[in-house]
């Protein structure tokens, strides 16, 4: 039998993913399965962006542009522009989702063997974006003690060798929730000058800030035209995930006209999803406001109800809407593993992921989930208390954790 | 400023699409541009599919799995088994397009610096995919003079190394329209189990064989179970390229778990474009029936027309819609860039792919061109009486060619 790439057969599965067995086999057995471990949102998708879609009027379902229909890109200019940015739409390329958004700015600017520096905890599938073209993710451990603030410079000068070509942030961070400083941009800006290495920022979560706390992106910064690149997607903004439509942004021509080659060689994002991404960007400020209302009633729930429970510690995240809690458990993939598998209160169990799969530190986040709250308050609630069941039950429950949360 | 990786600067420019400037700028002149360049058939997609879209009754827009619907996945076995093959849906992985399908195939099969031995010429994007993961293409000629059928085995049994993983073919060919045979095939089949390769089987133009010619995939052998990666899409089969729907299919568990890591990765293919290609399974053959007598017709007065013209000649594509055709001319590069820039005739030019970039081997094609027959054939015939007048106005025109061309 032919023999599958060393790579595929290294890459870590996802964890988000990779319980789902276990999930389907609790749902099998008549429990209901809470989801905290995916960023699915429960909140309906913009009517105009869906009334679109109900509104073709094509004959026949062609490619677009590589790089984006006309139409789209303006109006997603326009977009940016109102959030601060200097961006026109020839500095946009549409992609299939901000995955593919990546992969693409990875391919334009690194080489194989060549290294990015990624802040950890970070999105899990960054590991599988960079093993693609074989780049050497090396990571700079961020720590719930502060929340997960930007590790000092000094750790990333530390970091930087001759084979370093960018720094990957994502703010509002996913996995921890964080949002970067104006003042934790600016180090970062000027370091990545003083290196000449691109500045790739993920800005999913970009509308998802509490608090009132304002966004910052390196993109608001200036000098850092050919510096920045941009990672985005209407996958958040519209909880409109399955439209798989994201875009690669920068000023850089350079790296701009390397990105279309490769999206010329896929010949184009999806056609009906950029019909109706061009109605979204209409979606009236209230929609936004009623959301992120949503979302901060929730994140509060969670943080007071997970800080009340005995030996567990979560940081009060600034914004997107995860957050990485600390549990007093042995192992994180056992314990989310054998909530779904032995465990259940009441007929019902939850799926978290576990956070090992968001550091390549080994060892690291072998204590913590992510959460994504991104249900009702109500089946919130519910899975807070199976949480608080389960870990009374758990076998792998340490209990020494408790202390160290004292000390905060 | 920092540099763009050096894969990114030297990976060519998709022939297919890097002249559009030049159209651009022949429309912006007031001139018609007839596209031979591309393949979006002008074919209506299916109403059933359309009416799909226009009826998605879901309020979030959600992710669907990463390897696709249940529903999808089950249909588009049923449609498998229809045409002969063994699949079920389990062996079925939903892609961004065929593009992703044999990007996720490489990634799964193949590591940096290992080789594919890839019939040329070949669909020029090949070329991006396996830049993507820094895979070698090593090309084996096939010529004009016999259709470009495949090469002698012994061509191919000279290309393996050890270094080499995997033999790509695409049936019915892109760019060539060749339709390979059951002996062939038979022939492959042999040699990739003699040397233990994987055979990926790019078979996005099943539907399109004429002449009452049978399409007979690898998928349809015995014994190549473990071997056999089929590359699939619904863009050419329904018309519907914009959907940015394909599949990676195979039986081998150990390449599609290596696969299925990836797609998990980018999380999900399209979840609009999954329920349309649901629909579309149910498309009457009557549907199919009236595109291949269409498209039989198109590449009749295509081959017989260009074959009339001093100094061209055209083989008669078995199946798919493309042609490579041999003209008098001294650059394809330079004759396809001078017709769009500095030719029309009565306000009317013509845009064909330049041979060249279908081909890894230094200097091949450069005296032909591919054509897409996926226009009406009332424009057909305009654009070739265009390409008519052009050869004769070239200044590249190599007259030699009319001997040549007696010769066969």
């Amino acid at each position: 039998m032919p023999k599958i790439s060393t790579k595929g057969l290294q890459m870590p599965a996802s964890p988000i993913r990779k319980l789902t067995p276990f999930a389907e086999k609790a749902k099998s057995e008549g429990k209901t399965v809470y989801h905290l471990n995916i960023g699915q949102p429960d909140i309906e998708t913009p009517e105009g962006m869906l009334n679109a879609i109900k509104s073709i009027d094509f004959k026949v379902w062609a490619y677009t542009q590589s790089e984006g229909t006309v139409q789209y890109r303006n109006k997603l200019a326009e977009y940016y522009q109102h959030h601060g940015y200097t961006i026109s739409p020839t500095d946009i390329l549409v992609t299939d989702g901000g995955s593919e958004a990546l992969t693409i700015a990875i391919s334009a600017c690194i080489d194989h063997g060549e290294e990015v520096i990624v802040p950890e905890p970070f999105y899990a599938n960054y590991n599988a974006f960079t093993c693609l073209s074989d780049v050497v993710i090396k990571p700079i451990q961020s720590y719930i003690e502060t929340g997960f603030a930007l590790p000092p410079i000094s750790e990333f000068e530390r970091m930087i060798t001759p084979k370093t070509k960018a720094i990957l942030i994502c703010s509002p961070n996913n996995p921890t929730g964080y949002l970067y400083s104006k003042e934790e941009l600016i180090e970062l800006k000027e370091l990545v000058i003083k290196h000449d290495l691109f500045l790739i920022c993920d800005e999913a979560y970009r509308e998802f800030c509490y608090d009132g706390k304002e966004f910052i992106s390196p993109g608001h910064l200036e000098g850092l035209e050919d510096h920045y690149i941009m990672i985005d997607t209407v996958s958040k903004r519209y909880s409109a995930c399955g439209a798989r439509l994201g875009a690669m942004v920068t000023r850089n021509k350079e790296v701009f006209a390397a990105a279309l080659k490769y999206a010329q060689a896929r010949l184009a994002p999806p056609a009906v999803a950029q019909i109706a991404a061009t109605a979204a960007i209409d979606t009236p400020q209230a929609y936004f406001d009623k959301v992120i209302n949503e979302y901060t009633e929730r994140r509060n729930l969670l943080v007071s109800t997970l800080n009340k429970i005995d030996g567990v510690y979560c940081p009060n995240p600034g914004g997107a809407f995860y957050a990485i809690v600390r549990l007093p458990i042995d192992d994180s993939d056992r314990f989310c593993e054998w909530i779904l598998d032995k465990f259940s209160y009441e007929n019902q169990t939850v799926m978290m992921a576990p956070a090992t799969g968001f550091y390549s530190t080994p060892g690291a986040g072998r204590n913590e989930v992510r959460m994504a709250y991104v249900i009702n308050q109500n089946d919130l609630k519910k899975a807070l208390i199976c949480l608080e069941k389960a870990l009374l039950e758990y076998p792998g429950r340490i209990v020494s954790a408790k202390s160290e949360k004292a000390s905060y």
